[in-house]
């Protein structure tokens, strides 16, 4: 079987997307999974670019590296300076990283135009940086920027670059589409063309044209044993090869031996923790890892799913740590009722006897505008009003909001409530940043000396949606509000004319399902 | 040169995102702009699998097609029902759409058990469905449902389905990749052997191995002359192939003839229009159109950048309609803010004055949160009120919004605001629907007895974004309001952690707007 090495990138190409911006202490956190996850070669950063690479790779020195190689990130020497003068090249040694990777030119017209010098001082260049780097016991990866631009361009100059670092005794060369334009077909023929230079040949895709993913897999099939990628796919511009596409396409498709596959069924766990670090949505869409990956909405897929399992999914879930769900929608059924009758606490009894009913209510609360998935918790509430098992913690008996921006600017929220708790009846106030915030904090403000362990339960995410928009300020607005309390996350939904009353709805539901779930014997 | 036709499922397929719910009008709005982009296929849903299909093809009636051919969207005769009394079937007909697209099985595992028939029986089904819709004259395109993993696992019955849909007529025949998990190859494998059958072969991708571009683009390649796609490649799981990348892909890096070709540069904008409508994020780094897909962040390539643009750049931003964005330099500012002067009223003297203060104005604001693409409106006010053009024709002192939800349901909003004009001062209160509706309504009664032509004025769209969806209930939110006065609109916006405040900014921009637009000498 064919071995494929896989080397991350996420710390260093990553790291030039927009919107990301790591710390030091990030960097060693996503490190330590990558480590634990089993990836061969793991490129820190660019000891030098920034003061925050130099400190990563000193603070990395304590870390236990076990299977996995660290690599440092930097360019062949300065065309003006010997290799023993480059600062960059002295810091890609300070580093102590076991690995080195160097990119240099392949494309003539970036030698000329970006580096300002001639073809022949730069093919001196590649062959003296890896040459001084071999010398001090480096493993070396190099890099042609560029390559199949300029494959395209110059090949025989493009070959030429390669030879020199093989030439100079080079572990990998790796054939950059540094600006992601490439098709499948040009990628195999450069790898195919290197191929005849040296036996280890990586890729490095990015996904300008969204074809990173493919141009990977197209690189292997050819011959290539490293691909370079990032968690997520993050990286400069439309970024780089996702690793969490390609790991489970090289392993579950082409049958293709990578050091990592025991850890295959932590790739979702791993994916969302770099998404969490870099302070990003997780894309719900993401082949394999999304939360949406495996979710069915269409009727004829639930019942077919219903039926046999692998009828309308790729792979089991399971497999990459990943979870099956069937959404309820306008477009669903019954089928699809039954399919989640155990997410929902419901008895096979149950669904026959209040199946149709419970469809009814759905549909007629969609029709309102509500939309149950990504908010499961007020459908578990729906299900359980239906079939008689709700048993509200409280009761808001009245509610005020006040808003008042004043001349001066400043805006004041307050909120009021009344709510009742058993015989109870509390009625309080509180402010807050916004009008949905101070009826937030009166709610709980409210309920915390009945109910204390809701100190637990966190408001995480709120949208809003205007549905229809053509009925300008008298429009139906849908809120979902998501919270979570510890790991478990609870996603409610509330409609009106009025986005203050949508808002008390789905800010309500999600206090009742926290409350039913977590206190024995709720009063009511 | 290959010419190859583009077939739109956004409104079918692309419903099927988990996440995505449009109304009837929403998928109006999308069809109006993909006709005027030009495609060639467009899927309006499945007429009879819910009522909102249903209502969208009797409304869709009154659009002008131009050259896009209407498809509507259904499954082959119930096993047991003769075709002539299949509801379903009828349904399509009664949709009047001239293009019927029928999917039938072609993988044996599916026709025993997710049809629970024999494969002759669907064999038949297939035959007898497109016969049925070829009499009534109908183009007829044939979906064939999981075609790939068929082929893989019975390739005489995949190819035999085939037959009977060519025997009957068929026009075209869709491979469909429903489940998302084949490898290039095997896409290539599957063209090229149904193209032995029939010349008109089309590609359905999806995008659960991160390769429905790709395989897309594979399948035009090995002879496919109709791809099947959505916008952003929103759809069911993972997606369908983005038809945002598929199409510049045919175009700029294949060489491939399109209908749409002429359109390419109004890809992003319609790009991010879908993405709107279906009320999701625009992912900032999809390729092409996303608002990051030409930044440069990276130092080392922004100065070979101002070198030579094609260094770091696959194509030109421009040709699909979006831009590049360097994060270092102020200069784009300028040089936009030149671009633009005349639609902003600026002389060149002004530019060359305020350039640089009007330039720091917008960044700040657009660092608060602010967007002014869709809200020129506020743009041409702030840019007065830095050139010291700007005399406002009312001022609010103070104004309060109290929303009452009492115990038996009713919600009570109440607005309360004090306007001053020129002398005048003016104390009045209105209730609304909604809070936003009460006080645009407190706030026309204020300023109608003034300034009457006011009533011309009708707020016809109002938007509500979260921006930073993490923060919870203190996150900050963007509202975006358009109001028409004959033919004219108006589009403004307002920023605000407080929806109340945000919405108040926008209303208020938008009756500035009017009233310095509509009437001589302000009073200020």
């Amino acid at each position: 079987m064919m071995k494929v090495y896989l080397y991350d990138t996420t710390l260093r190409d990553g790291a030039q997307a927009e919107g990301i911006n790591y710390t030091v202490s990030d960097k060693l956190k996503i490190a330590r999974k990558l480590i634990s996850f089993g990836i061969d070669y793991l490129e820190g950063g660019w000891p030098g670019a920034n003061p925050k690479d130099l400190e990563f790779f000193q603070e990395a020195k304590k870390l236990d590296f076990n299977k996995t190689k660290l690599a440092a990130f930097g360019s062949t020497r300065h065309p003006r300076l010997k290799v023993k003068d480059d600062p960059n090249l002295l810091n890609l040694i300070k580093s102590e990283a076991p690995v080195v990777t160097v990119f240099g030119k392949s494309w003539d017209l970036h030698v000329e135009s970006a580096l300002a010098t001639t073809l022949e001082n730069n093919l001196l260049m590649v062959y003296e940086t890896v040459a001084f780097l071999k010398e001090v016991g480096r493993e070396v990866v190099f890099d042609a920027e560029h390559f199949f631009d300029g494959f395209k361009n110059n090949p025989e100059y493009a070959l030429k670059v390669i030879e020199q670092a093989v030439r100079a005794g080079a572990d990998f060369i790796v054939l950059c589409d540094t600006n992601g334009g490439s098709l499948p077909k040009e990628i195999r023929a450069g790898v195919e063309a290197a191929l005849k230079i040296h036996p280890r040949i990586g890729i490095h895709a990015h996904n300008d044209s969204e074809l990173a993913v493919a141009n990977s897999l197209i690189a292997v099939e050819a011959g290539a044993t490293m691909v370079q990628g990032t968690i997520n796919g993050y990286g400069e511009r439309c970024g780089n090869a996702n690793l969490c596409s390609v790991i489970p396409n090289l392993i579950l498709k082409m049958g293709v031996e990578v050091n990592c596959q025991d850890n295959l069924k932590n790739l979702t766990r791993l994916s969302r923790y770099v998404a969490e670090i870099a302070n990003l949505h997780p894309n719900p869409y993401q082949p394999y890892t999304g939360q949406s990956a495996f979710t069915h909405k269409g009727g004829v897929h639930a019942s077919a799913l219903l039926k046999d399992k692998g009828t309308y999914e790729h792979i089991p879930p399971e497999l990459v740590g990943n979870h099956r769900k069937v959404s309820i929608s306008d477009q669903a059924g019954v089928s699809n009722l039954l399919f989640n009758s155990e997410n929902l606490g419901l008895s096979e009894e149950e669904v026959k006897t209040y199946g149709k009913e419970l469809v009814a209510a759905i549909k007629a609360m969609e029709h309102q505008g509500y939309q149950f998935e990504g908010a499961e918790a007020s459908l578990e509430l729906l299900v359980r009003k239906v079939t008689g098992k709700l048993s509200e913690p409280f009761k808001i008996d009245n509610s005020k909001l006040i808003i008042e921006i004043k001349e001066d600017g400043r805006v004041l929220s307050e909120a009021v409530v009344k709510v009742r708790v058993g015989d109870t009846t509390i009625h309080t106030a509180s402010d807050g940043n916004g009008p949905v915030n101070a009826l937030d904090n009166a709610l709980r403000k409210a309920l915390l000396e009945i109910y204390p362990n809701l100190s637990e339960l966190k408001l995480t995410d709120y949208k809003v949606r205007v549905l229809n928009e053509k009925a300008g300020t008298e429009a139906v607005v849908r809120v979902l509000i998501e919270s979570s309390a510890g790991e478990k996350s609870i996603n409610t939904v509330g409609v009106s004319t009025n986005i203050i009353e949508a808002s008390l709805k789905a800010l309500t539901d999600s206090l009742i399902y926290f409350l039913i779930n977590n206190n024995e014997g709720t009063v009511s």
